[in-house]
């Protein structure tokens, strides 16, 4: 993959190391960044090489948001669109908007959301704006001392971003999700550990190894199929109004998992030994 | 605002303090205090002037809930009304059971979550049935060390209501929403604030200023729009079932807020000045 | 009741003793206890005299998940069967897999989620798989010392079901959900109290008679029609979309309960006495 502001690199476990790459920008978004992020989860997902994400930043920022010193237009909006809600809740598979209103940063997560691929974020120094709300897309947060959270829109007068309000509510419940965004101020890594939404804070110089080593575990020995198909039910568990839509979901990926990598699975165990898994994410059937 | 069970007072930041003022009777909620907070909060929405809200009793009360002294028929139900769910279901937008069969409550707690401006709860003392389940439509909580907490209805042989099961679940997780709600117990700050339901506690005459200073953070150099927005995205996303339901309301709430105050906010950033925001809660548009 | 995989004991309050009955084999899963259980919710829905439920296990495990040694076919699957998306959205109540596609951990999950009376797992050993899976569908799980929670479906090539991506989100948060499902790990007390999934720790010996005493205090002195209308609306609660759909539930729940148990209960509140409820859960009316 050959990309003008991320870099990739897969190791020897499948896990690629995606790097926000404009160190002397402080890794700051742009729309190029947008689209290669975009293509980037798009990649990983149909390459079955891949099979867990450490996304990080290059040099002392993970990512200092919206790059604001853009010429012209830094959100790439089309401002006489006048968009409706009608419109976009007609049209938005048809993408009508697709560069003039829909917003950038949720195309990122709604890709990142849609990887089949666990994905962990290893946040190394400040995440601000959309720095931060790309990073709760991802499955699991880890960040350095170095970090620093901002959910700071309502500092220059707009609104949380990338599908963020389905998520931080679900990561840190309503009530500091709401202080979080009205606030706009910039976390501390104690704060944000204290309130759940990262799982753990690392020495800048085991950040890094912590993540490719939680990412391997997640991979070594495991089915992807399987592992594509458990991050689709959590997430759309979480969404769930009831049980029953889980059980739904449940049965198709028992049913396909139990007859693909689970004879191995069931196999290997009782013969106590390593299973061998074959099925790839992009095996794992449709089960909405 | 003219009210007989609520005082109402606007500072000069905005921050309305609204009191619950029945100080005698533990500011006991009736028929009067349920229509008067309706009105309230529809007001508070209305009015350019009120940019945030704080709650809090006077008196040595929060609120110590429905007033069971009152003469006659204390819930103002029509018991001949029959309501079924398809009823409901049906019809609930035109409202047929106004005064009959809707949850006196829940009319309340509609009006807060509709109020488009952040709303700070001060749990000076009690905060019984209503008392407590009013609260929890409240975007932060913060209690005295004279709070007491109580989700009693299983005392009384009736259920929780108010909507508070969207709220509860979304702000204590599960496990703790059922065990307070079956044991109807009266809980302590401590025991609170360790499982999330309120922010902070605070000796009692600390609570109003730091209410009144958080509620103040919030909206000093903010757009109101934006913040209405936010609060929206907010709400909207912890129900939604897939992160795309947040990305429509993102992308049109990201389009009119970049295009609105957003520039100004820009500006000000680049021009290292503080903004000046011009739109109103009511400016926000419609994003559902 | 009558069960070779279960026993069945009612005390003096109404509190189910149901204990998972095969010790020799750590109360491993086979199709024989996935009928005995949803058959056991089903009659605990059914019986009046049964007014709250306790789930543990018999000798040193709760529940070591499905019984792999069992000959043949361990998941009960017809694996000519093919299902669809559509066909089990369109087609699950009318149940055309009952026994072929439908995954056997939900079809026990979704009973007890419907038993309309508070259960509490008391988990005394190991809980793997379907051990751990069935639990998030109890309302309080208490764990003893000795306990092991493990969702270990991904060692196996499969994923995690019995609608546990509904519930375990909503108990430890998507990041916390994700993390255990992708780790695989079998988690210590102490790790599973950190994240919210279980109530309390307790030395073995302590474990049951806390579990009763904690079931007593719901229902003694309490309609079991409030409970009844309580549970679903908190189940429901944390499903729905808006606080409006809370509201048309609580409006129902409360008109009925108001005018039945609930007329007792403030009367017994005014004259200082212990209340007589007269509801059974069987009268609690549809709310949905």
């Amino acid at each position: 993959m050959d990309f003008e502001t991320l870099s990739w690199g897969v190791d020897e476990h499948g896990v690629l190391t995606l790097r926000l790459n404009r160190p002397d920008q402080l890794n700051s978004f742009n729309l190029t960044m947008a689209k290669e992020l975009e293509q980037a989860f798009v990649q990983v997902r149909d390459d079955n090489d891949v099979r867990a994400v450490v996304v990080t930043g290059a040099g002392r920022a993970f990512c200092a948001g919206m790059d604001l010193t853009a010429d012209g237009n830094v959100f790439g909006l089309d401002e006489t669109a006048a968009p409706t809600p009608e419109a976009l809740r007609d049209h938005l598979t048809e993408d009508p908007y697709q560069d003039g209103v829909r917003d950038t940063g949720g195309k990122v997560t709604l890709a990142i959301h849609a990887c089949d691929k666990p994905v962990i974020a290893a946040i190394n120094g400040p995440a601000v704006g959309i720095g931060a709300t790309m990073s709760l897309a991802m499955d699991i947060r880890l960040v350095s001392t170095a970090a620093r959270i901002g959910f700071v829109f309502g500092r220059l007068g707009i609104t949380p971003e990338a599908a963020s309000s389905f998520f931080l509510p679900r990561l840190v419940g309503l009530q500091t999700a709401l202080e979080w965004v009205y606030a706009a101020d910039i976390l501390s890594p104690q704060e944000v550990l204290a309130k759940g939404l990262v799982r753990s804070i690392h020495e800048p110089e085991d950040l890094l190894p912590t993540a490719h080593s939680l990412a391997a575990s997640f991979v070594k020995d495991r089915s992807s199929a399987a592992l594509a198909l458990t991050r689709r039910l959590m997430y759309a568990g979480a969404g769930a109004g009831h049980p029953i839509e889980a059980h739904r979901r449940d049965s198709l990926a028992m049913w396909h998992s139990s007859i693909g990598d689970g004879k191995e699975g069931v196999a290997a165990f009782l013969e106590k030994r390593r299973p061998v898994f074959t099925r790839n994410a992009a095996d794992a059937p449709a089960i909405e």
